[in-house]
């Protein structure tokens, strides 16, 4: 048996990265714990320059393109091999935490530094990446930066977005002064892996520390008007009511029902419904709802909206109801490329680590990057599932166990041939 | 064969009471059309005032109890007998029409002008009221002058009820002059009858004219507060939701079955829901919503209110939330007269009309009089069923027969021994 490289006996230092979570979460942070630093605000400016002087301090190349991603290279032996990429984004929602994001950049550095440390020159130069408004929730649509950087949207269409507050992503980004250089769409990436917490209860309900990610689940977000007839609800009979909020939820009840029957990765929400005029004696003329469908397997998302279009077709005769809908979001299931997400398992089992195969039910940054090169991801728990939260919390140690199976894996992707 | 009795050929002036109505309409009018004459304010002063102008105008001997319900009494061959009596109420929701409550009292007073116009002496008094604050829409409960007259409510506690102006009704009383002398609950009456608009489809949708009030709905409202858990939308697996909104949409649609099952007069109707945070990719923590249940059989709707208690039960265990629950109104069904429902088809079929039996959904003074004396109602079709709208509209047609129909039970009952 030969011995095993070297490499495989390099750990992370938790605690350097722990308070580097810790130091960056102090930007932007709000009273009573959690984080607030939405894309492209001062808040996002100073959470930047700090990412930024730890990547100079790193001896990382740091450069900034026309969207405000910005990149930080570890040279390599092979000056001409394309670079393997790690990253994830700093911008978080209104009432974030420490972790989302957060952890998968700043576990990046210190993989570098752990690298540095040991003097280790990888073959292929190791960059890490923070991406512009991954979260979405100052500008859609979210994951702009790595959309723009995969070549998906031109910069100037990016620039043009409009947001919550009035302002554009261009003149924001000119602000804080992360309107780069660097032309977007032209950086070759060799592979791309993302450290990510789960942001669901999956892992810590299974008693398992590591997520590899197989799939990022296809989004299907409708919205449905629903018109009736507002009537009084003594003196109408049952069956000459033309009840809105009635087909409101029947239309809530039908998408626990396509996601039930359906099984395997199917999930349904009605996350909003609004009824008017919404009295405990009117029978109500008028209702909104959205239904949010997920699945990993594009042609059981396209059944899932088949069966919820017949619903509502067989809906607004049976109860007399006109129902006008509206697609407010749609995309495809992006598959991870195989041969990462089996690295992260064999890696996992290489550190003694539990891992399973997952779907990610939220997007990432990876699913852009995946357009670009092969890419993956790793998950970690979420203690009790909670994310875009301020009670964001994921324990110490698995902190740990994914920032070393990041560390290998990246060691791993970094030796690969051109 | 007998000749029948002279009276029978008696009818009401159609026009006139097509103009009083529009004369009453024209106070507290509303731009673009519609009344608002909410109880005890400078408008509904000005609403009774021309009222009693009009009782005094036929003779009418007007007095007012201390509860402000103001009775115009005509007399009778038999001074010693109890009165008959028909009304109904003047003050109306923010959004009224022409005929709810109004056509009750102005019928009533068209009635006693044809009696005037024939020099017709009938046995008994005949009485014409109309009750403060039917509508309740400033002060609760509804109904209340006529449950004062009862006897079922004391003055004290009326004048007490804080309005939704922070108002009292005593003081409102007091500021319009209509805290009268007489006592309440003390007024002996033979019979009470009511006419009044249907407020709902039926009459209208099946052709028929009169409705020949049986029973009025038992009531009871619940308001349930549901608390789940807020999670992400694709990354919690179904099996793992708390859904708060999935609840309240599972109690909409069992109180659609529960009515559907029972059949006969049960409704059902959940008008009002709200969920927390109503967004569309988060799971809902949290829903309220009430459930409205109405039937003319009070054991049929003790057993729906059980129904719905057991699925609330089952559903707490099932979906792993929690539920609370508050009453915001039970009443038990009122049934009317059986001789005075008989006498209305007698009436009808005898001037040519079509009736039918039915219940009313809505609450009306009827119902509270049912608590002193024999009583019944007398239901004329609801364009498209509409009320409490300034869109409520009743044929002329329609309101001439019921006024009619109204003029001869009142002649029948009036000749009636003690």
């Amino acid at each position: 048996m030969s011995n095993p490289p070297p490499t495989h006996s390099l750990r992370i230092n938790a605690e350097r990265l722990h308070q580097r979570l810790i130091d960056l979460g102090a930007i932007g942070a709000l009273d009573g714990g959690g984080v607030c630093r939405l894309a492209l605000t001062p808040e996002d400016q100073l959470g930047r320059e700090c990412v930024v002087e730890w990547m100079h301090q790193l001896g990382l190349k740091v450069t900034c393109d026309a969207i405000g991603n910005v990149v930080g290279v570890r040279s390599g032996q092979d000056a001409q091999a394309a670079p393997v990429m790690t990253g994830s984004h700093i911008d978080t929602v209104r009432t974030g935490g420490l972790y989302d994001g957060n952890l998968g950049v700043l576990a990046g550095l210190e993989v570098v530094q752990v690298l540095n440390e040991h003097n280790i020159r990888t073959r292929r130069p190791l960059a890490v990446a923070f991406f512009t408004n991954e979260e979405g929730a100052r500008f859609a649509p979210d994951m702009m930066g790595s959309l723009v950087f995969a070549g998906d949207m031109t910069v100037e269409a990016a620039r043009a977005v409009v947001g919550i507050d009035g302002k554009t992503v261009g003149e924001c980004l000119d602000a804080i002064g992360y309107a780069g250089t660097v032309n977007c769409g032209q950086t070759p990436v060799h592979a791309f892996v993302e450290l990510h917490i789960e942001q669901g209860p999956v892992l810590e309900s299974q008693g398992v520390t590591i997520g590899a990610v197989e799939q990022v689940q296809g989004i299907s977000w409708t919205q449905y008007t629903i018109t009736g007839k507002s009537n009084h609800a003594g003196t109408t009979p049952m069956s000459m009511r033309q009840d809105a909020g009635f087909a409101a939820a029947a239309i809530a009840m039908h998408a626990r029902q396509i996601a039930t029957t359906m099984g395997g990765d199917q999930v349904a929400t009605v996350g909003r419904i609004e009824i008017k005029p919404n009295l405990v004696n009117v029978v109500a003329n008028h209702a909104l709802l959205t239904v949010d469908l997920r699945n990993t397997c594009e042609s059981s998302l396209q059944h899932a909206e088949t069966q919820m279009q017949d619903f509502i077709t067989q809906l607004q005769k049976d109860e007399q109801v006109t129902i006008t809908q509206r697609s407010l979001a749609r995309f495809e299931p992006v598959a991870f490329d195989a041969s990462i997400v089996k690295q992260v398992g064999e890696v996992s089992q290489r550190l003694g680590l539990s891992c399973q195969r997952m779907p990610s039910g939220a997007g990432h940054d990876a699913q852009m990057l995946a357009r670009l090169c092969k890419a993956g991801m790793i998950f970690i728990p979420s203690v009790n599932g909670i994310s875009h939260n301020v009670k964001e919390f994921t324990e110490a140690t698995d902190v740990e166990a994914g920032a070393n199976v990041l560390l290998q894996l990246l060691v791993d992707l970094s030796s690969e041939p051109s």
